[in-house]
C-alpha cells in the first residue's frame, strides 16, 4: 500500500517504437490493425474487418489477417478488446463458442506480451487521445479539469468505465454502471418507469440506453401517449421516417434526455471532471437529433452541484476505431519491455 | 501516460517509523491523534476532541492540542481530513469562516509534509485496515475479490469514494455519488419519489440518505400512509420510541431498504468488488434494526448481475476514528520522505 509512481516522462524518455497487433472482437465482427506507438503517439495501419461466423476460433482469424498482410510482422505486443468480461486472462464468447486466452494469443501472434481487455476498458485508454475529428463535443465546454475521464455508451448493451490519468495513471476502473437502477426525474419518466417496472421488475439504465432499450422505451412512450406500439426494431425507431414516425420521434427525444441525465449522474458517480465521453453505436446515429442546449440542461440539472457539472465537457466519440486506438495504449512501455 | 509502478514491498522494505499528526475536522468538532506507522501498521495515540466554536482558526486548536501533549512532538507528516472539498491545497469552512491551507498546516505542525484531504478520501484510505471489531459485516459474505473497495455514508450529507489498491494503489477516486439521482425500485418508493419530486424537484440519493434525508423520508412515508407527519428531528426518527413510533419505524425500515439498494448500485458504479463499506453517523445507530437477510436481498437485487453483487461483502464501519486511521495512510512512504 505504499507504491511509488515514477514520472511518465522519465519512463518514456528513450525513443522506442513499439509495434503491436490490436483487435476489437465482437459477436459478429473482428477488426484488426497494426499499431505503432512512439512517445505516446500512435499510428494505426493495415486496418481490416472479418466476419467471425464460420471461423473455428480467433486464432484462425488472426492467421488470415497475417496472411492478408503478406506475413506475420515482428510484434512487441498484442492486445485484443473483447465484448465481455475478462477473467484470469481469458474470455469465453458464449454466442461464438470461443475461448480466447492471453497465452494462446501470445503464441498465435508471436508477440512478447499479450493482453485481453474489456472493450470499455479499451475505450477508456483511448480517451486522452480523442480530439478534433475523433469526437463531436456537445455544448460549449471543451476542456474539463482534473485527471479523471469516463466513457459510457449505448449499443447492444450499456458499458461504462473510468480512466485515471495523471501521476497515477493510466489506470482503468471497470464498472457495471449500466446495471445500476435507472432514476426517473419527472412525471413523464415516472410513468415510463411504472410501465417498465410492470414488464421488467427493476428498471436498469441498460433497459433504456441500449438497442433493446430503444424498443422498451418506444413501447413505454407509446403506452404513456395512449397509442398502440408497433413491432419496430431499434434501427426502425432511430430512423424515424418509417412507420409511426411520431412515436419514434418522441422515443428518440426521450432517449436523448435520459442519455444526458445519466451522463450527468455518471460524471458525479465516477468523479469524471476531465470529461464525459459517449461511445457505442447508437449516439453517433442520433447526432442530427441532438439539441445541444437541451442535452446540456439535462446533464447539468444536478443541483446543488450544477456548477460543477457545467464545467465538465460532454463528447460523443465518432472515431471509427477508438477501441483499437485504446488497445494500443493499454500496456505501458514498462509492461511491454518488462 | 506510461507510468511505471514500483512494488509496494520494495518501497517499504526499510524499517522506518513515520510519526504524524492526523486530524478529522468537521463543522463543530476537531479530533486529533498522533499516528505511528511502521510497515503499513499504524497505532493511534493521544486521541483528543475539541469543540471548534470560539477558536479563531484551526492552528489555534492544534496549538492547544500540542500544549495538552506537553509540547509539539517531532513529526514526519500532518494530514487533516476535512468535511468539504479541498482545492489547490486549501479548504474554506463556510460555517466556521476558516481558511485552512497545507502550507500553514506544515508551519503550525512543524511537519516536513502536510496534506489536506476530504473526509471520505480519508475513510477510503482506511478501508484495507478495517477488520474484526472495526466493522459489522452485514450478511454471510466476508471477503470479496479484486482490489477495488468503496465507502459510502449517510451523515450530515451523503459521501462516497473509491479506493484502488493492488499494484496501482493506493489511489482514492473522490466521487459525488450522493448527488446522483435516486432510483426508486417499487410502487411504494415510486410514491415516495412523487411526493419528494413535488417538494424538491429532482430527488438525489442525499435527499434520502442523510440526516435531513431522514426527515424528508419520514414526511413522504407519512404522506403515502395517509398519516399526518409531526415535526421530528433525525434523532427522534431513528429513536422510534418517541412520538409517532409507527411512522418512525416505517421510515427507518424504508431508509435501510434504500441504503441497501444504493449500496448495490454503487458497488456496480464503482466497480467495488472487494467490498462496500458504510460509514457516516446514521448507520451505526440503526444496527439493531437491520435484518441482514432483507438488507442483502435488496443489495443483491441487481439482475442480471445478482451473482456478481452476491459475492461482494457489505460492512458497516463501527471504528470510532476511521478517518484518523485513513489520514495516517493517505501519504505513501515515498511522499513523506520525498
Amino acid at each position: 500500500m505504499t507504491a511509488h509512481f515514477e514520472s511518465p516522462i522519465t519512463s518514456s524518455a528513450a525513443s522506442v517504437t513499439f509495434r503491436g497487433l490490436v483487435g476489437d472482437i465482437g459477436g459478429t465482427n473482428a477488426r484488426f490493425a497494426i499499431a505503432e506507438r512512439d512517445h505516446g503517439k500512435t499510428k494505426l495501419r493495415d486496418f481490416k474487418s472479418f466476419e467471425t461466423h464460420g471461423y473455428p476460433n480467433i486464432y484462425a482469424v488472426i492467421a488470415d489477417y497475417f496472411r492478408d498482410l503478406g506475413g506475420r510482422p515482428e510484434l512487441d505486443y498484442a492486445v485484443l478488446a473483447v465484448a465481455g468480461p475478462v477473467k484470469n486472462g481469458q474470455i469465453k464468447f458464449t454466442n461464438l463458442d470461443w475461448l480466447v486466452t492471453e497465452s494462446e494469443l501470445a503464441k498465435s501472434s508471436g508477440a512478447k506480451k499479450s493482453r485481453l481487455i474489456n472493450d470499455y476498458a479499451a475505450l477508456a485508454y483511448a480517451l486522452p487521445y480523442m480530439d478534433g475529428d475523433d469526437i463531436k463535443t456537445i455544448g460549449p465546454v471543451t476542456k474539463g479539469f482534473g485527471d479523471v475521464h469516463a466513457v459510457m455508451g449505448a449499443g447492444t448493451g450499456f458499458g461504462a468505465s473510468v480512466l485515471v490519468g495523471g501521476a497515477y495513471g493510466p489506470y482503468c476502473l471497470s464498472t457495471e454502471s449500466g446495471h445500476a437502477s435507472w432514476a426517473p426525474v419527472n412525471d413523464f419518466e415516472a410513468d415510463i418507469h411504472r410501465f417498465l417496472r410492470k414488464k421488467l421488475g427493476r428498471v436498469t439504465i441498460e433497459n433504456l440506453l441500449s438497442g433493446p432499450g430503444l424498443v422498451n422505451l418506444y413501447q413505454a412512450v407509446s403506452y404513456v401517449r395512449g397509442e398502440k406500439a408497433l413491432e419496430l426494431t431499434p434501427a426502425q425507431i432511430t430512423n424515424i421516417e418509417g412507420p409511426d414516425g411520431q412515436g419514434c420521434r418522441y422515443t428518440v427525444e426521450t432517449f436523448l434526455d435520459i442519455l444526458a441525465s445519466v451522463c450527468g449522474d455518471l460524471a458525479l458517480c465516477h468523479g469524471a471532471t476531465a470529461g464525459m465521453f459517449i461511445a457505442g453505436g447508437i449516439a453517433p446515429r442520433l447526432l442530427r437529433f441532438i439539441d445541444e442546449g437541451r442535452f446540456r440542461a439535462r446533464m447539468e440539472a444536478k443541483a446543488p452541484l450544477a456548477d460543477l457539472v457545467a464545467g465538465i465537457p460532454s463528447h460523443i466519440i465518432t472515431h471509427p476505431c477508438a477501441a483499437l486506438l485504446g488497445s494500443a495504449h493499454a500496456l505501458t512501455d514498462a509492461e511491454i519491455t518488462g
